[in-house]
């Protein structure tokens, strides 16, 4: 097979970001649960409440996303005036919180719905917006909170419906990257207390977005609704083979292998899955988590462990990146991972489409 | 205040397409009542009836936009292997049609969400990725439907409810596009028969996409959804302006200023604000038109006219596009309006806000 030439492009699905656009700074919020969790200090911010003082969950929910961009750009130096175009997407009906986020920032704004994989389609989709030349400084960002998900997709919380171990938590999280031309003058990033002691910025590497991989969709023909990890496994297999083999790049490449949220169950799947597909095991046991099981402690009851776009916005945003900025951390790829059922498909009998977008992000 | 200096930016919200992505073909297809509009022997494709043999509405939309996807490719002389993303939305809960329409397709599939502004959000975004080098063919669309956008937004059809006169009838429509690098050899677009007449492909013009503008968020504050073209009509001016301003054109530049779906109540208004702004009323009348004005006739009893993700993209891909292949219009700038509510916000008494992205089309 023959694929397309376009000069960007390498293989079948992956686009190379020659231009390497920045991540000039970030903002991840979360929930309580999640701020009691491993990652709970690494947050920017965790909420004493997960009303954040508004009167319904989706108003609160947007109110995170909302702050999550408001820190990015703080943090970057920059004000709503500087950024050109804004990408988020949640899970809600028709984009709710991002809508109204964007609304309150005026700035040109483009809806993306992938459902947990929108945090990476709107790195890969903003960094071809900077690499291209189209933009110097843009917003990326994602955001899910439980209780607008619960009520949404399943129960009003107030039924108390039991929920079968392999059922992941939708955190509560908002995550935002603000992406730069790599040339420009970026404000360097205000100093950042970690673990208790300041880290200077000019001690911190850049890190920069140099592809992405876009996802197509793999439906297995599963229906049940609680099993989301196993949904959207092979999705994140397909993605992460398709990129190894658009770049000629080996597992063995990366520092970090990071699925969106798979949970306990998606992940051991993905991990045989990949076996299967003849990635060394030792490789990947050593590089290889998934956001939905860094999150949350095995004793904080959540089951199978987090999911919601905000689930790898706020782990990658908060953290990952962080780490990446002190030099723990060279070369990661994130992959996104989203099930596309509807709040009405599975009521029509549908099967669940996985989704999984990547960007290859890298200390530059 | 000082712009980006993006090399691809013009102003404020316009990115330029220096390599004219190209229009290689459409695909267009509507319901029965759309067909019997004005426009009705211009689509490819009519609806016996609006079921589409599918036991669900929402599979018949999503049928739908498949027929519009599967149409644009055919006539490029494309296979789904050639096409290297699919960029789509609809109006559905986590856009049920396109997610269910790109797992049939098995092609890398963004999922974007402008309300009905997403014909010219899925074209400016896949026009970013052809212009800039990161693909060479990549399929936008958008699709609605009446019976999924009335049991979501309002009632059951079943309950017979009134509608008043400023209200909108969501067009059952999709519309597809092939947008290709420039320099690539397409194969030539097969044959059309308009109005019983074989046009001979020769005699084309081609079509390019030369710049797209990056809508805002507007919201005045307007709460009644039997009011989308009142709510989404200043956005559109907004977006008219920018454009205007970006480029340094004027109104007479243009061959057709084409708004998405702002009905007779929100062209007028659109009207009356842009002449506010200064612009002059005679260039306006000349040259202003509306989808949702253009794809039903006023005896067919829809109150103000069409709306709806696939109005613009039938009426467009349909129409427009091959009045531009016949060289009747040179330059068109296809503004497509959204109305971002969704279905719980309104019931929290949030305003709508409303949006409009613009892609500038010319013959090349």
């Amino acid at each position: 097979m023959t694929y397309s030439k376009a000069k960007n492009k390498l293989g079948k699905q992956t686009l190379a970001f020659s231009n390497r656009p920045l991540i000039a700074s970030g903002g991840a919020i979360v929930g309580v649960k999640e701020g009691q969790g491993p990652l709970g200090s690494w947050f920017d911010m965790v909420l004493k409440e997960d009303t954040f003082g508004e009167k319904t969950w989706e108003k609160s929910e947007s109110k995170m996303l909302k702050e999550a961009v408001q820190m990015a750009m703080a943090r970057g130096g920059k004000e709503p005036k500087d950024i050109e175009a804004i990408l988020t997407g949640d899970l809600l009906n028709q984009l709710m919180s991002s809508a109204f986020m964007a609304r309150d920032m005026q700035i040109p704004f483009i809806g993306l719905y992938g459902a947990c994989s929108t945090m990476a389609e709107s790195l890969l989709m903003g960094s071809v917006l900077i690499d291209g030349g189209y933009c110097n400084h843009i917003v990326a960002g994602a955001s899910s909170h439980y209780c607008t998900a619960e009520r949404q997709f399943r129960m009003p919380l107030e039924h108390g419906n039991q929920r079968p171990p392999s059922a992941q938590w939708t955190a509560t999280a908002a995550g935002a990257i603000l992406l730069a031309a790599g040339k420009q003058d970026i404000l360097e990033e205000r100093p950042l207390v970690i673990d208790g002691s300041s880290s200077a910025p000019s001690t911190e590497k850049r890190v920069c977005v140099t592809h992405g991989t876009l996802g197509k969709i793999i439906d297995t023909g599963l229906k049940d609704s609680n099993q989301m990890g196993a949904a959207m496994a092979p999705a994140f297999v397909d993605t992460v083979l398709n990129h190894l083999e658009d770049t000629g790049r080996q597992l063995a490449d990366y520092d970090l292998i990071l699925s969106g949220d798979l949970g306990y169950v998606g992940k051991q799947i993905a991990v045989d899955l990949l076996a299967d597909a003849g990635i060394p095991m030792k490789d990947l046991l050593n590089i290889y988590d998934d956001c939905g099981v860094m999150i949350y402690e095995k004793e904080q009851d959540t089951h199978s462990g987090g999911s919601g776009c905000g689930c790898s916005a706020s782990v990658f945003t908060g953290y990952v990146y962080k780490q990446m900025k002190k030099g723990q951390l060279k070369r990661v790829l994130l992959i996104s991972t989203g099930a596309l059922l509807s709040t009405i498909s599975p009521g029509q009998g549908e099967s669940i489409p996985g989704i999984a977008h990547a960007v290859c992000v890298e200390t530059c």
